[in-house]
C-alpha cells in the first residue's frame, strides 16, 4: 500500500514529497512515462536502488517457452513477452569518488512530481554524501508524444556549500540485472539477459547500441548524446562495452556553479530491418531531436497535452483525491494509447512487465471507448492492430476447428500466448469486444473508409466465429456452449449472457455492413445466405433467466448452483483464487468481476430497467471484485439503477487502485483499464452517457459526494462538453453541426452558442443492495475541495 | 500392429514364431514377466536391439517437477514417475569374440513362447554369427509368485556344428539407456540416470549394487549369482562397475556340449531402511532362491499358476483366438496384481513406463472385481494399498476445501500426480469406486475385520468427501455440480449420472457399516446426524434425465449439447484428443468412453430394463472409443440388452488390444483394465453374472459366435463353475455351504454335488444400434476351435 501521506493531492500531477524505498516498485510504475510506443519506468537517475527496473519498446518481445504438465491439443508451444530493452534513464553520479545513493549518506529532501500538463517527470534532491559533501540534484525527464522514438533528461547538479569534484556519468545499459519473479501467476516471467549484443560505437558524446533477441529475432537499437554546460574545465569521455556505454562528464563545481546535461535517448526496432538500418533510424532520431533542442521537447509536449485536456479533462468539485486520480488516469491512457501505431495496448500499458507486457479483450472494452471519444485516432491505431492480426486469428480459428477469426486471449504481436485453455480456447468474448470497440470507433467518428475496409473485415471475420460457434437446439434457439465469460470464477459454461449479447450486436453490424458495402461483402466470400445466418443466430439468441428469481442467470445453471460459503472465508484468502482450487470456483455461485452486469452496461437495451435493478442487487451479493477490471463497471451499473453513493464508492475505488496500490500488485505496472473505467464510471456513471448506435444518450445524476461534473468528449467530428451538478445538467457544443442527444430519455439538440440546460430528475430510492461478508468497497467520504 | 501371423493360436501360451524388430518394444510388453512386485520387460536377454528397456519395482519412483504455463492453487509442483531400476536380465552372449546381435550375422529360427500355467518366457534361437559360428541359445525367465523379490534365468548355449569360445556375460547394470519419450502426453516422461551408485560388491559369481534416487531419496538394492555348468576348464569372473557388474563365463564348448548358467536376481528397495538393511535384504533374496534352486522355483511358480487357474480359468470354445486372449488377460492381471502387497496395481501392471507408472481408478472399478472373486486376497491387498494412503488423502481433500478423503486421479504413492486440473482435483468418482470395491470385497468374501477395519475408514471417509462436496437445491434435490465423470470428453459438468450414482451407492455403504459397527463410528467421530445426512444425501441425489428422448442424461445438459460432427470427422482425427481443443470436446456430444453406460453395470438397479436399451442406443451413437476402458462396459451392456453379436464384437477388441496393438501404445505396457475387462465381458457380458450386495446373479446368453463359455468364480467362501451353452446353464458348486443365485431372476439353490440346470430364455431381438461414423468395431467372425 502507497502511503497516502506522500502524495498532496494536487489537481494536475501526482507529488511525491519523500522517498519510501519500500514502496520503489509501487512508485516507479506511478512515474512512468510513455507515449505508447516507448515507456521508461519512473526508476531513480542513477539506477539503484530499484523495485523494477524498466525500459519498454511497444511490440517488441522475447519467445517463451510455455510449459505444460500434461501437453494438449491447441496449447501454444511458447509465449511472448516483454522485455527490458536499454536503459537509456541512467545518469550516475559521484561526488568526489562517493557515488549518489540515496541508501547511504543523508538525503535531506526528495521530491518527484508527475506532470500531467508538462507531460515530465521531475525531480529534486538535496544530499549529503557520507564524507559530508552537499549537492543539490534535479533532473526532468520526458519520453515525447510528439517524436514517438525519442526521450529526454534535463540533469542538474550543484554544489551546497563547498566546492565538489563532480561526475555525471550518463549511460546505456542492455540486460540489467532484474529482481526475480515470484510465483503468482500474474507477475510476469522474468527473462535474464534477453539481449545479444551485435554492436556497439561512439561519437564524442554519443554512444550508439545494437542488440538482437535470442529467440524472436529482432533488433534493437538505442543512441544516446549529450548537450553539456559546466564550469570551466568540464571534461566528458564515452566509453562503451559489450552490455552497454557511457559519457562520463567530469567538472570541479564550485557553489553557485552547476553542472548541467542535457540528454537525448533514442530507440528503434524491426524484426526486418538490417543493422545497418536500424543504426540509421537511433542516430536520426537522436538528430531530429538534438534539433528540436530540449526547450522545443518541452514545448512540444506541453503543446500536446494541452490539446488533449482541452479534449478529454473530467473536472470533479468535491473530492479533490478524485479529481487528482481522475486525471492521473487518463494522463497514462493517453500515455498507454497516443502513439502505439498499430501495436497493442498492454492492459499495464509500457508502465511494467506484469502479465509479460500482454494485451487483452479490455483494451477494447475498457480503453478504447475512452480513446474513441477523447483521442480517436490512438483508437483507431489499435483497432487497425487487431486488424493487423487477423491472419493469425483466422489461423487461430482453423485450428480451433471453427471458422472467421478468434482472436487471442493474451499477446503481443497475434499468436495467442495464454497456456490456460479455459481462457486461451474458450473465452471467446474477447471477439465480440474487438467488434463492438470497432462500431464504437465507427458510430463515433463516421468513420467510413475504417468501416468499409479494417471494420468490415474484423466484424466479418468475428461474426463467421461466432456462427459457428453456436448451435440451434431443437427448438430453433441459438446456443453457444461451453465458453468463458468474463468472470474468470467461471468458466466453459453454456450461455453466458455477456457473450451472447455482445455476439448478438456483433452478428448484427456484420450483417449490417455486408448489406451496406455489398462490393466488400462479395469480396469476402459473403453472400444473402450467410448474412441471413447471422441475422437468424442473432434473433435466436439464448439469454438465461431464471424467472423464479427474476434475474437473469450470468450463464446457463447459473443461479441454481450453490453459493460461495462467503461467511466461512477469512479475509485473508482472498483473492479466491489463489487459495481455493479452479473446480470449486467455477461450480458455485461466486463472481470474480462484473460479467452480467458489464453485459448491462455494454448492451443495456437487452434488459428492462427492473431486470437491470434486480440483477444488479442479485450478482452484488456474489461479486467478491478479485478483479481490478469489475469495480469501475459495478459504480456505472449501480448508479444507473440508483445507488449512486455505491457508485461513488467504486469509483473511488476503480480511481484510486494504482495510487492506493490496493491490489498489491501496482509494482508490476498500472491497471490501465481500471483507470479507464474510472472515466467510464464518471462519464457513464453519473454522466450516465450511453453510445447507442451513432447517438449519445444521458441521464446524469450526482452522489452525495461530488458537486459537480464536468467532462468533455468528441462525437462526430464536434466536440460536447458536459456539466453536471446536483440540480442540473448543462450540454454545450464547442463546434460543429447542431448534436442531437438525449437527457433521461429527453430528445434534445445542441447546437453551437446554445447551450441546454435540463433539470436532473428525483431518484427513487431502493434499500441498499449488500456484497459478500467483508468485500463491501470502502466507504467514500467527501473530501474538502481545496481547487 | 502386431502381426498376427507371429502368433499362431494357442490356448495356454502366446507363441512368437519369428523376431520382428519393428513390434520389439510391443512384445516386450506382451511377454513382461512381473509378480506385481519385481516386474521385467520382455527384452531380448542381451538387452539389444530393445524398443524399451525396463526392470520395475512397484512403488519405486522418483519425482519430476510438473510444470505450468499458468500456476494454480491446488495443482501439484512434482509427480511421481516410476523408474527403470536395476536390469538383472541382462545375459550377452559372446561366440567366439563376436557378440551375440540378432541385427548381425544370420538368424535362422526365433521363438519366445509365454507360457500361462508355467509362469515363464522360453526361449530359443539359432544364430550364426557374421564370422559363420552357430550356436543355439535357449533361455527360460520367470520371476517369481512365490518369492517376490526374485527373478532368475536358466540360460543355455551350445555350438551347432563346431567348437567354439563361448563368453556369457551375465549383467546387472543401472541407468540404461532409454529411447527419448515422444510428445504424447500418455508416454510416460524418460528421466534419464535416475540412479545414484552408492556401493558395488562381488563375491565369487555374485554382484550386488545398491543405488538410489535422486529426489524422492529411495535406495535400491539388487544382487545376482549364478549356477554355472559347463565343460572343462569353464572360468567365471566378476567385475563391477560404478552403474553395474557383470559375470562373465567363458569356456571352448565343442558340439554337443553346452554352456549352462543359471542366474538367479534379488531386488530390494526402501525409503526408510539403512544401506546394510538393503544389503542384507537382497543377499537374504538371492539365498534363499538358491536354496530353492532353479527347478525349485520352476515347481513353486507351477504349483501357483494351477492354484489360480483352477480358481480363475475362463473356458471359451468356439473362438480360440478369445480363448488365447482371455487367458492372456487373466495372466497378466494376476502378474499385475498377485505379490503387489499394500502397492498400487498400475494402469500398466509393471509392463512398461507408461503413464509414468500411475495407477488410476479402472483399479478399482476394472481389475479389484476380478481378483475379488479370483485371488481375494490380492484385492484386499491392492485396497489395503489406497487404505495406506487415506491419511494423504484426507490433506488433499482438506487442501481443496472438502471435507473426508480425496484419492488422487494418478498416483504412485499417495499423493495426487495429476497436473490437468479437470482430472487432478474435479474427478471425484474415483472415490465411489474405491468405497465400491471395497463393498463388493466384502460383499464377496465375508471379511468382516476388513469390513470394521479398514473397509469403514474407506466407506467413511468417502461419505464425508461426498457430502461436503454437493448441495441441496431449493426443491430438497442433492446435487453434485462441477465434477468430471469417467468420460474424458466431458469435463466439470453437473449431476453426472455415473458419478451420482456410484456416490449414493457409497453414502448408503458408509451408512450401514457406521450402523453395523457403532463402536468403531464413535472412534470416527460420526454421529447419528452425519448418518442420517448421508442417508438424505443418498435418497435426494439428483439423476439427471431427459424425458423427451427417453434417455438419461451422462450429466445434467448432456443431451441438449450439439452432436459431434461424426461425419465431418476423418478416421485421421482420432483419437479426437489429439487432433481437437478440450473445450470443443467438452461441450458437444461425443462420449469418449463409456460413462451412462458404465453406470448401467456398476449400479444397474438404477435404471429400467427398458431404460437400460434406450440410453445404450443412444449412447452408442455418440461413444467413439477413444479410450481403452470403454469396449468391454459396451459389451457387458449390449449383451445385457439383447445386442449379443455386438457384444461379443466388443469383446474381442477388449480382449486383443494388446496382442493386436490395436491403441497403437501397448509399447509402453499392457492395458491391464483392458484385459481385466475381457474378463468382464465374458462373465459379466455373457455369463450375465452380477453381484448384488452378497449374492450373485446370471442372466446367461452367448453369442453367435461361441459355443460354450465356461467360468469359475470364488464366492464367500466356495468355489463356484458356471458352465453356459446356447441353450442352457449350468452351476457347479465345487466346495462349501449351498448358495443362493438367481438364473435370469429366478432363485435357486446350488449345493455341492447336486449342480443346476437352467435353459437359457429366448431374447427379444431389438434393431441393432449405430456407432458413429467409422467406430463401429470391427465385426467379429467365429473362429475354428481347435482347442
Amino acid at each position: 500500500m502507497i502511503q497516502h501521506a506522500a502524495f498532496p493531492v494536487e489537481p494536475w500531477s501526482i507529488r511525491e514529497t519523500e522517498l519510501d524505498l519500500d514502496t520503489l516498485a509501487q512508485t516507479e510504475s506511478v512515474f512512468a512515462l510513455s507515449n505508447g510506443h516507448l515507456g521508461w519506468r519512473g526508476n531513480l537517475d542513477e539506477g539503484e536502488p530499484h523495485g523494477l527496473p524498466g525500459s519498454y519498446l511497444n511490440g517488441l518481445y522475447e519467445l517463451r517457452p510455455l510449459p505444460y504438465a500434461e501437453p494438449a491439443y491447441g496449447l501454444p508451444e511458447s509465449g511472448q513477452t516483454m522485455i527490458n530493452v536499454m536503459n537509456g534513464k541512467l545518469i550516475r553520479l559521484f561526488v568526489d569518488d562517493e557515488p549518489f545513493d540515496v541508501r547511504y549518506g543523508e538525503l535531506r529532501s526528495h521530491e518527484r512530481v508527475l506532470d500531467f500538463r508538462a507531460g515530465t517527470l521531475r525531480r529534486r534532491a538535496e544530499w549529503v554524501s557520507p564524507t559530508g559533501r552537499a549537492v543539490r540534484v534535479t533532473s526532468t525527464r520526458l519520453v515525447s508524444f510528439t517524436q514517438r522514438a525519442v526521450a529526454a533528461i534535463c540533469y542538474e547538479v550543484e554544489p551546497a556549500c563547498a566546492e565538489a569534484r563532480i561526475t555525471v556519468q550518463s549511460a546505456l545499459a542492455a540486460n540489467e540485472p532484474s529482481p526475480a519473479s515470484d510465483a503468482d501467476p500474474r507477475v510476469a516471467a522474468v527473462l535474464s539477459n534477453p539481449l545479444v549484443s551485435e554492436k556497439q560505437e561512439m561519437y564524442e558524446n554519443a554512444v550508439m547500441l545494437i542488440h538482437r533477441t535470442n529467440h524472436s529475432g529482432l533488433r534493437v537499437g538505442a543512441a544516446m548524446d549529450h548537450i553539456i554546460e559546466g564550469p570551466q574545465g568540464v571534461q566528458a569521455e564515452p566509453r562503451i562495452f559489450e552490455d552497454g556505454g557511457h559519457v562520463a562528464v567530469t567538472a570541479a563545481v564550485r557553489p553557485g556553479e552547476r553542472l548541467r546535461l542535457i540528454k537525448f535517448v533514442a530507440y528503434g526496432w524491426s524484426g526486418a530491418r538490417s543493422l545497418p538500418a536500424i543504426r540509421a533510424q537511433v542516430w536520426a532520431g537522436l538528430s531530429a531531436a538534438r534539433q528540436t533542442s530540449w526547450e522545443g521537447l518541452l514545448a512540444e509536449q506541453r503543446a500536446f497535452l494541452d490539446e488533449f485536456w482541452d479534449s478529454a479533462d473530467v473536472m470533479v468539485e468535491g473530492d479533490t483525491e478524485v479529481q487528482q486520480a481522475v486525471r492521473f488516469g487518463l494522463f497514462h491512457v493517453l500515455q498507454a494509447g497516443a502513439r502505439g501505431e498499430k501495436r497493442a495496448i498492454p492492459a499495464k500499458g509500457l508502465t511494467g512487465p506484469g502479465y509479460d507486457g500482454h494485451a487483452f479483450w479490455d483494451t477494447e472494452v475498457y480503453v478504447l471507448p475512452l480513446l474513441t471519444l477523447t483521442v480517436p485516432d490512438a483508437a483507431a491505431n489499435a483497432l487497425l492492430w487487431r486488424h493487423s492480426t487477423l491472419q493469425k486469428a483466422a489461423e487461430r480459428a482453423a485450428q480451433l476447428g471453427l471458422k472467421g477469426a478468434a482472436f487471442p486471449w493474451r499477446t503481443i504481436v497475434g499468436e495467442e500466448a495464454s497456456g490456460y485453455w479455459p481462457a486461451g480456447t474458450a473465452a471467446f468474448h474477447v471477439n465480440a469486444g474487438v467488434a463492438d470497440a470497432a462500431v464504437r470507433y465507427v458510430d463515433a467518428t463516421g468513420d467510413e473508409s475504417f468501416h468499409r475496409g479494417p471494420g468490415m473485415d474484423l466484424l466479418c471475420q468475428t461474426a463467421r466465429l461466432w456462427r459457428s460457434l453456436g448451435h440451434h437446439n431443437p427448438g430453433g434457439q441459438f446456443h453457444i456452449d461451453g465458453v468463458t465469460g468474463p468472470d474468470e470464477y467461471s468458466a466453459v459454461a453454456d450461455d453466458n449472457v455477456y457473450t451472447n449479447l455482445m455476439a448478438q450486436r456483433n452478428l448484427i453490424a456484420a450483417a449490417e455492413a455486408a448489406d451496406q458495402y455489398p462490393g466488400r461483402a462479395r469480396e469476402l466470400g459473403i453472400d444473402s445466405e450467410e448474412i441471413a445466418s447471422w441475422r437468424d443466430a442473432a434473433e435466436k439468441i439464448a439469454i438465461p433467466f431464471d424467472p423464479a428469481l427474476g434475474v437473469h442467470c450470468q450463464a446457463d445453471k447459473f443461479t441454481q448452483h450453490q453459493s460461495w460459503d462467503f461467511d466461512g472465508t477469512a479475509p485473508e484468502q482472498y483473492p479466491l483464487l489463489l487459495n481455493f482450487p479452479y473446480f470449486d470456483l467455477y461450480r458455485k455461485q461466486v463472481v470474480k468481476q462484473a460479467d452480467l452486469v458489464l453485459a448491462m452496461y455494454m448492451c443495456g437495451i437487452g434488459f428492462t430497467a427492473e431486470q437491470k435493478a434486480r440483477n444488479f442487487e442479485y450478482y452484488e451479493r456474489l461479486t467478491v471484485r478479485d478483479s481490478s477490471l469489475s469495480a469501475c463497471m459495478q459504480a456505472v451499473i449501480a448508479a444507473e439503477v440508483g445507488h449512486l453513493n455505491l457508485a461513488y464508492d467504486y469509483l473511488a475505488e476503480a480511481a484510486l487502485i494504482d495510487l492506493r496500490d490496493t491490489e498489491h500488485n501496482t509494482r508490476d505496472g498500472l491497471h490501465i483499464a481500471s483507470l479507464a473505467g474510472a472515466w467510464i464510471a464518471l462519464v457513464g456513471g453519473f454522466g450516465g452517457m450511453r453510445q447507442v448506435g451513432s447517438k449519445l444518450a444521458f441521464a446524469p445524476s450526482l452522489p452525495d459526494g461530488l458537486n459537480r461534473l464536468a467532462f468533455t468528449i468528441g462525437f462526430r467530428g464536434r466536440r460536447l462538453r458536459v456539466e453536471v451538478t446536483r440540480s442540473s445538467a448543462k450540454y454545450v457544443l464547442a463546434d460543429g453541426d447542431p448534436l442531437e442527444i438525449t437527457h433521461h430519455g429527453d430528445r434534445l439538440t445542441v447546437t453551437v452558442g446554445e447551450a441546454q440546460q435540463r433539470p436532473i430528475p428525483a431518484i427513487a430510492p431502493r434499500p441498499a443492495p449488500s456484497q459478500p461478508a467483508g468485500r463491501a468497497p470502502v466507504h467514500r467520504r467527501p473530501v474538502a475541495t481545496s481547487t
